[in-house]
């Protein structure tokens, strides 16, 4: 076999073998076919895509190419969930305590990441005393008596895919539906997940820009999911402004404290009984959505959802009273109100803008050495639609220095504010089961 | 500028401005742009083609990428003439003196090159004592003097397009119109040439196997020339079957001279003389083409266009005599007549499988090390449409050794011969001067 010949293959719009596909991604790996080739080979592939078939493969190719976490002595049916990206968004922090205080098996691998904000790793680390430097067998322990544990990144896991969105990202290769969804499914298959729930982010803040790109990359990730045997389904929600009301790490964790109490912002809850109900559903521990949701609901208000964070922060070294007392929390030296400077609605809330508003405060990292502040960030006062007055608060800053007049600016640019009335955008656009 | 920004440009099918052109080919040439950065801007051109600007810039891009051969001492328009290639194809050796000998300046710089036979350095070399290594003052006068001379490659010509060819090789990137026409027209620009007439091959034995596809790559060729100021023409003449009769380095030299008597075959006489009137034209020896076919005809009649043969070998130490004595050129040890099995006609000679069979016989380089056999190969004797009896000789073998099975063999799976009559393939298609 000769890579040039596959590279010509796709090119021409034709259908790569499974065999082909595994004799390229393994040569990539091994370093036996070289970046010239496979880059030619994406730029193909952007302009012909892959058959369903092929994306299935490519994914397992992929997923085979390194260490592939083993979760099989952890009772019950492990279900992962994977969002692509958006700004504010504490999802995974609520949604860990909440299915688990129903009995759903949450195994979690994270890692920091670069970003408006740090990653689910920098936020719990908001938490004193809290850390994931624990080995697989107390890794496995906790997952078993809490539900719930969460493991530092660590293996060699998909190589190949590292390798190829590195390459992507420098030869304009990365928008390409069928790599993104294989790049994306090969992480939470090789991270041991049995099921998958996907929250696929459309809107100016989403990678995904419009319904239906959000729509076909939802699809595509789904099937590759089903197809390789792994139950898949999405939700694909709003990210034209940022969800909930924090961006920043601690504030994030003080806003997951809320919402397990019930008493979180009306979209950030919503989501999270959506995802959660779908994981519930999938892992086996309630017969229908409604039952399902109905579980999350309760959880929620007779405090076993909030018991449930408790328990697993103090099993991983952290302080648990936090819970009960948020502001042990790191807190920032200064708090200061943007207030609105004429009445009206707010119209646009750009969510890139004000994340990298956040990231000014300190709240995220630019490249991987940089050090996060986890006391700062925002807290939205308003969201799209509210009605505000001349001197509302538009959005509270925690910073730590005093001087934030380029953060102010920012956040005065891109929160619109208008005289006619604007209806508040639509949370969950649709959910994708095939 | 950022090469990543241009890929995604091409990409998404907008055109590259000449400065961004530029950025390419010069940061590809000194390497700080890498391989798999081009490969992919390369197959994004496959898919999205390039404007004329972009293509005449591309071209002057890699022009100017090296060396580039100064003919200025030399006196008159210096034309040259480039053929894409095929099976048999002497028509340089019958050129180069035929228009030398009505005054049109012939400064060929010359290589040698892998294929079914050798190039024309080694054609030229089955004279003997003849060499190209000559200096460029003495290169220079010879053509003032003599209006012919050849020397070998030498300088760094076009090193950004040797580069990216390379490169197109192995990423199934060869197949694109606006880079074969770009890297053709850089080198003949880079070595001289003030106009340009191109043979543009078509069919079964050429690289471009349709009209259509044929017909693309001249005007590419022909507009890319006139963009840049370089007068140029195309011919398109067919490569259904071999060229002429002669497929070897020395019978092509003797075919050679033959032709030049005006006793040549008919194909490759007809194509001289069409290629041959363009050029004289294009110099501006002759103010219309009919009266510059008329001037190469005479030259053939009169003795001259032989006489500049034998000036232009014993000017750089070959043997002019071989003109008048070509039983000097290297023989062959066996001579073998290849028999038809049956009455019929010829239906189908396939030029690649016969060169092949050349180079079997050792006429031809399969690597550069190869050494080559300057007196074998083969001389057809029938060509598409002619009428053969059983026992005719359809093709003459010239071997240095006695067991040619496998070659009689390949001759015979690829001369096909049907009981219907057939019609000679048309051998002058078209002729682009747009």
């Amino acid at each position: 076999m000769r890579m040039v010949d596959l590279i010509e293959k796709k090119r021409d719009g034709h259908e790569l073998s499974t065999e082909e596909i595994n004799f390229i991604i393994s040569g990539y790996t091994d370093g036996t076919i070289p970046d010239y080739q496979v880059s030619a080979l994406t730029m193909a592939i952007v302009f012909r895509g892959m058959s369903e078939r092929e994306r299935a493969d490519l994914t397992m190719a992929m997923v085979e190419s390194g260490d592939q976490i083993n979760l099989s002595q952890i009772e019950g049916i492990k279900v992962d969930k994977h969002s692509t990206g958006g700004v504010g968004d504490t999802t995974t922090l609520v949604l860990g305590p909440l299915v688990a205080a129903v009995g759903v098996p949450v195994a979690k691998m994270s890692g920091r990441g670069l970003g408006h904000t740090g990653g689910t790793i920098d936020k719990l680390e908001s938490v004193e005393g809290f850390h994931v430097e624990i080995d697989n067998d107390e890794f496995i322990q906790l997952v078993n008596k809490n539900k719930i544990a969460v493991i530092g990144q660590s293996g060699n896991l998909t190589p190949a895919d590292k390798k190829l969105y590195a390459l992507r990202d420098v030869t304009a290769t990365v928008e390409s539906i069928p790599l993104i969804a294989s790049s994306i499914m090969s992480k939470k298959i090789a991270a041991g997940a049995d099921a998958i729930v996907l929250d696929v982010k459309t809107g100016a803040g989403a990678f995904m820009k419009t319904l239906d790109d959000s729509r076909e990359l939802a699809h595509a990730m789904v099937r590759i999911g089903n197809n390789v045997g792994r139950r898949t389904m999405a939700v694909i929600s709003d990210m034209s402004q940022p969800l909930g009301f924090a961006i920043g790490n601690a504030l994030e964790v003080k806003e997951a404290i809320d919402t397990l109490k019930g008493e979180g912002p009306a979209d950030l809850t919503e989501l999270c009984l959506t995802l959660g109900s779908h994981m519930v559903y999938l892992a086996e521990r309630a017969n229908s959505l409604p039952e399902a949701r109905t579980m999350l609901e309760k959880a929620m208000e007779d405090g076993s959802a909030l018991e449930k964070l408790k328990v697993f922060l103090s099993s991983q070294g952290g302080d648990g009273s936090i819970v009960d007392h948020p502001e042990k929390l790191p807190q920032a030296k200064f708090i200061v109100e943007l207030e609105a400077k004429e009445d009206g609605y707010v119209a646009e809330i750009v969510a890139d803008e004000v994340g990298t508003a956040a990231m000014l405060l300190g709240a995220g990292r630019v490249t991987k050495e940089s050090v996060i502040d986890l006391a700062v960030g925002l807290v939205l006062r308003k969201k799209i639609g509210d009605h505000v007055k001349k001197g509302d608060s538009l959005v509270t800053i925690y910073s730590n220095f005093e001087n934030i007049d380029e953060v102010k600016q920012k956040l005065y640019d891109n929160i619109k504010v208008t005289s006619q009335k604007v209806t508040a955008p639509t949370l969950i656009h649709e959910e994708i089961t095939e």
